[in-house]
């Protein structure tokens, strides 16, 4: 096969294979105890509801729904998501999915060498997209942020405040109130990855970044999670000056977001549904939740931690020091059971004693046996 | 409003506005006669078959089809595809829309100053993405490819050889083997972009680009003509090695292509329904095309030329000398005719005595007195 490589940008040896995604392909999942997928639950889906509104949606707005649309996105939809979050509709972008929209954000702000400042550990999703411009992400917490004297330029704080993928943790409120004040000060831009927020099972909501600083933050939210990822639906809250640049790179990217799942979006949302859903789909995972947090209260060794999640489909364990979870995956696969390596999310590679555990997507009845494998494991390797 | 320029990257300045998107916002186009559009006509939509699929594809994959999917797309897409066209399924990457074919070829392969070598006039949406990443774009007719002591590198030559958006022209067999021999013998890559190409109303077929250089060639696929636009899906077809970087990249970019809409996409070329549309949708377009052509023999005056296409959705007209389409065009909506200015395709925005027309779009009823207003505005002109 011929060499290629001449051709290649200078971006090119930066993209990242997601090694959530080799994991997958390593081995079948579905035949041993995995932790590792960031799936949302089929049970979760209203298939049904989807049936009818696609239908209804063909039959209210015809070929409308099915021919080009606004790059913006479709009215209806944008109207649905400014009413339900209460900001007006020109600060509302729709996506090709809330991952098209962190690779907006980078494409329209990152030149090679800059800096974005991040919460670690972080979303893999995101390290790949903005590595991919050839930007660093430094962890926010280590830093001060470089003199501009440096040269190099921060442009924007990445963080996932509700649910944080992969940690499940949430910022508190004078945690935000810090970082907002941290970016006014250092006059940086706030990226609020917020796919998880309406998936809250105790406690109480805190404000989003975009509430406490609605000129600085960027505001994405998704559909995947509250209706379903097959749809790559999601949207941009924030000030229409950085969403008219965004806008004009939409247009070249892939023109429009997908229209006529966005008025089935848009009809899940004003019929109801997705609050209905919502109810459901909360009860289910804050039962799996509860039951994760139970079996690894029961079947885990001494020195194990791990953190309660309020909300979303992930936690986070960390593990005696000296275990070494990427060290420890392939006797864990062939034990039958499967997790995603912590260190995989920190943005030096550190942490190589945690891992990130999923509630979601596993088999309910493979929970207890797959705890116990991993907490076997981990006595072991002690 | 606060500025926000400084955090904006270097790519900024380069994203170029459609501007046929700001004549779209201009007027309220269904109020006149338009040939500006680049829509299908909505008449060609399956909406039926789209309804029943919807349920279809629920029943027969369940979840599945809601759920995330493969970066690459569905399998059972892939191989419709594959299936059709007769190349490995290997060598096809289902992409979120034919423009995010284009924007994501430029985006693996263009750094700031690199060039394309395009065939004038150029589609637009291509020519907004190659220059969002900074590369300039040389019509290839008038280049010798510049010297590698130059420092320059081309990298690729974008072409629309079927029908090609604006001009509605086909490249000949023999014009096909020049630019493939071209390609060897400079070492270029050619994206062949290709939304049109069964969309053929007279004529014999000619081979693809890929068909005679696949192992140079990403050829590049859309739904939008031949199921409906909406639906965002389009493909790429093309050398594995060149796939792969693509495939990381796209992770990136948005994950995966919409599944929902992929499993219905793929019911609808397995179930045999494209096809049968098809036939409708060439028998709905030749009438129009015929349409159009014999209202410009009828009414346009002498000294204007028209390309005569057998496929596509445009065809593109040269005015008298000195007439100039971009001063005339205010004139024009006030008459009540619209129509895309030809230079607005042209690389250095040269031919402004041109105009690209739509007919596949405008209501019939309005193609005759549209014809007979321009022919009057050019009459006056000259």
């Amino acid at each position: 096969m011929r060499d290629y490589s001449a051709f290649f940008s200078g971006d090119v040896p930066s993209f990242l294979r997601s090694p959530v995604r080799d994991i997958f392909a390593k081995v079948d999942l579905s035949a041993i105890c995995s932790f590792a997928g960031g799936y949302p639950a089929a049970v979760t889906f209203p298939t049904e509801a989807i049936k009818r509104l696609s239908s209804d949606v063909l039959d209210k707005y015809g070929p409308k729904a099915l021919q080009y649309g606004a790059t913006q996105g479709v009215p209806e939809l944008r109207q649905a998501i400014a009413d339900r979050y209460g900001v007006p509709v020109s600060r509302v972008q729709i996506t090709t999915s809330s991952q098209q929209g962190i690779d907006v954000c980078s494409r329209v702000m990152l030149d090679p060498g800059d800096i974005v400042l991040a919460k670690n550990p972080v979303y893999l999703g995101a390290l790949q997209s903005f590595r991919s411009y050839r930007a660093e992400v430094r962890p926010i917490a280590a830093s001060s942020i470089p003199a501009a004297a440096s040269g190099l330029r921060a442009k924007f704080i990445y963080v996932i405040p509700d649910f944080n993928n992969p940690s499940g943790e949430t910022m508190t409120l004078s945690e935000r109130e810090e970082l907002v004040s941290f970016a006014r000060e250092q006059d940086l831009l706030i990226v609020e990855d917020s796919p998880y927020r309406e998936l809250r099972y105790s406690g109480e909501a805190v404000p989003t970044l975009y509430s406490m600083a609605p000129e600085r933050t960027l505001h994405l939210g998704s559909f995947s999670k509250i209706l379903a990822p097959g749809f790559r639906l999601g949207w941009i809250i924030g000030p229409e000056a950085l969403l008219e640049k965004i806008y004009i790179c939409k247009q070249a990217l892939d023109l429009c977001p997908p229209v006529f799942d966005q008025y089935i979006a848009a009809e899940y949302i004003s019929s109801g549904e997705l609050d209905r859903n919502l109810v459901k789909t909360i009860a289910e995972y804050r039962r799996r939740r509860d039951r994760m947090l139970g079996l690894l209260e029961r079947y885990m060794p001494e020195g194990t931690f791990w953190t309660r999640p309020e909300g979303g489909l992930f936690l986070f364990l960390t593990l005696p020091e000296g275990i070494d979870t990427v060290a420890l995956y392939d006797e864990a696969l062939s034990a039958g059971v499967a997790y995603v390596a912590g260190s995989f999310f920190y943005t030096d590679g550190s942490h190589r004693n945690t891992m990130r555990l999923n509630f979601s997507f596993i088999d309910e009845a493979k929970m207890e046996p797959g705890i116990r494998l991993l907490a076997d494991l981990i006595s072991k390797a002690r």
